[in-house]
């Protein structure tokens, strides 16, 4: 059985420089920091395997004292196409196994200023440690004045996490979409909401973010460093909206009371961010409270990490 | 004009492990660290110009190589009688400015466990630096679908910041004192709010963590070390509910639409631990959103610190 910190320490596994000062130091120093020429903001961890393994064309620079790993190029473009031009190639050598899981998705980097720097393949990202983003919604009733939280059972045939529990919709944030839109469009696509029920009543309530290192469930390489923040919607539904599953994200759609969402959570049935996103939705509406949960100051905290990262904006 | 990330900065003032590295470290080793005999962890950082003030009775020991200052002590009792007579003490030799301000009120202190160590006098805890904990109140209407928060304004005869903005309601939780209760006491003492009310309608909906560094403002010392948890309750009255002054905290509430708020928050017109919670409100409320608040992420992380310290729980 999980406790909520379990959950949460499931997704956000890398050490606290407040909690194990020590090990985090250790473990940064093995690092090598990703860079783009002439932006001083350290953009992503990358472990010495995969600096090591990856073929460097010009226009990298690699400096194995410094650990540093640095991009050359004058504008997004240009640094874009370069950044393709290596993942293109480890792929076709077949260096790495998160490769295999290619999506043809650009994620965006974003520099100390909030802009943009560069994009990059979604599979590559783990490779290079870049912050990644994301939106996920809670979709819930109110019945007798208790709430029920319309659960995705993700299908079978996804490449991550088949048949696991998920959030009501969610999904990632590509270069160039905002937020709100990006969580618009993912609840068309994956549940069939209406979308001017979706305009009108959505609302944004925050984001979790945390730190991951990937381990075998998320496939491919182990020890891979993940920086994730999802921007968290809820909607409270109308009466006779309920989803529906529109693509192959969603197999169904399961209404649980809140009772039987947090024994599923306990479980480990949900995939493992989404875990996240429950337990700050089971805190907002107050059916996780101070009382009743030893960890509460424990799990806000570490739902909420402070990144070492430049954080994104660009719409 | 503050913008809401520099609401924050006015409370959460000390450095971050994950921003400024060399900083925070090079601060970290000028503290001496706080403990109970038999107790690894540290509970709180006090400068070292406090440790040379105070004339240290036997039962502790305090270790100028080590940085450390340990209080002996079998039983909270016994710890919290030992705390007593060295802060009497100081405040006879009237040694600190902070000690004028005595609340004959006692706050706890607790262990990595959430047990409870021993209590300390309310003016004496910047002294050593230790965790507080407060309750804070977000009272509000929707009229025409839209909200209306209660602000509170403070007696010009208190001790802190008189006469400025405030959160419907507040206040610090003392030794045995649970979030709700004292969340549901401090609203009838304050604002006449019915407790049947109270009971049935308060919500917790998460808490704020920050890390102070007391300057003029807070009154006494400067440089003081305060980490701090405020646990956060909404309420949405029903109508003819309003708050009435109760006591000498608020002197009048105010009904303010969230442009007003916004617009007295960012003239600095609230206790600034108190803008943090009207950030944190308006954050779960869809008011300030990704998309308006260039900063979303860097504030909610930074509502939500991560101290170094136990925190609470013994209720």
């Amino acid at each position: 059985m999980l406790s909520k910190l379990n959950v949460i320490e499931q997704c956000d596994k890398f050490p606290y420089p407040t909690k194990e000062p020590d090990l985090y130091t250790a473990q940064l120093k093995s690092f090598y920091k990703f860079h783009v020429e002439g932006c001083p903001a350290t953009l992503g961890w990358m472990l010495e395997s995969t600096v090591r393994i990856i073929q460097w064309p010009e226009n990298w620079k690699i400096d194995h004292d410094d650990k540093t790993v640095i991009l050359a190029g004058t504008s997004v473009t240009e640094r874009s196409a370069r950044m393709m031009e290596v993942l293109q190639a480890e792929r076709t050598r077949e260096s790495f196994k998160v490769l295999k899981g290619w999506r043809n998705e650009l994620f965006p980097v974003y520099g100390p200023e909030h802009e943009l720097l560069l994009s990059i393949e979604r599979a590559g990202s783990p490779l290079f440690g870049i912050m990644i983003y994301g939106v996920h919604m809670n979709a819930y009733i109110v019945e007798d004045g208790k709430i029920k939280y319309w659960v995705g059972q993700r299908s079978q045939n996804k490449q991550t996490y088949p048949g696991l529990l998920d959030n009501s919709v969610g999904g990632g944030i590509a270069t160039g979409g905002a937020p709100l839109d990006t969580m618009v469009q993912e609840s068309v696509d994956e549940a069939a909401f209406p979308e001017e029920l979706l305009r009108q009543s959505l609302r944004p309530v925050g984001a979790v973010t945390y730190f991951d290192v990937r381990d075998e469930r998320a496939g491919g390489e182990t020890g891979l460093l993940q920086p994730e923040c999802i921007y968290v919607y809820d909607i409270l539904l109308p009466s006779g909206v309920i989803p529906k599953p529109a693509d192959d994200e969603a197999e169904k759609f399961h209404l649980m009371d809140v009772d039987v969402l947090q024994t599923k959570l306990s479980e480990g049935k949900f995939k493992t961010n989404c875990g996240l996103v429950i337990v700050d939705f089971l805190i907002r509406h107050g059916i996780v409270t101070p009382e009743n949960e030893k960890d509460y100051i424990e799990i806000l905290a570490r739902l909420h990490r402070h990144l070492e990262f430049p954080t994104g904006r660009s719409w």
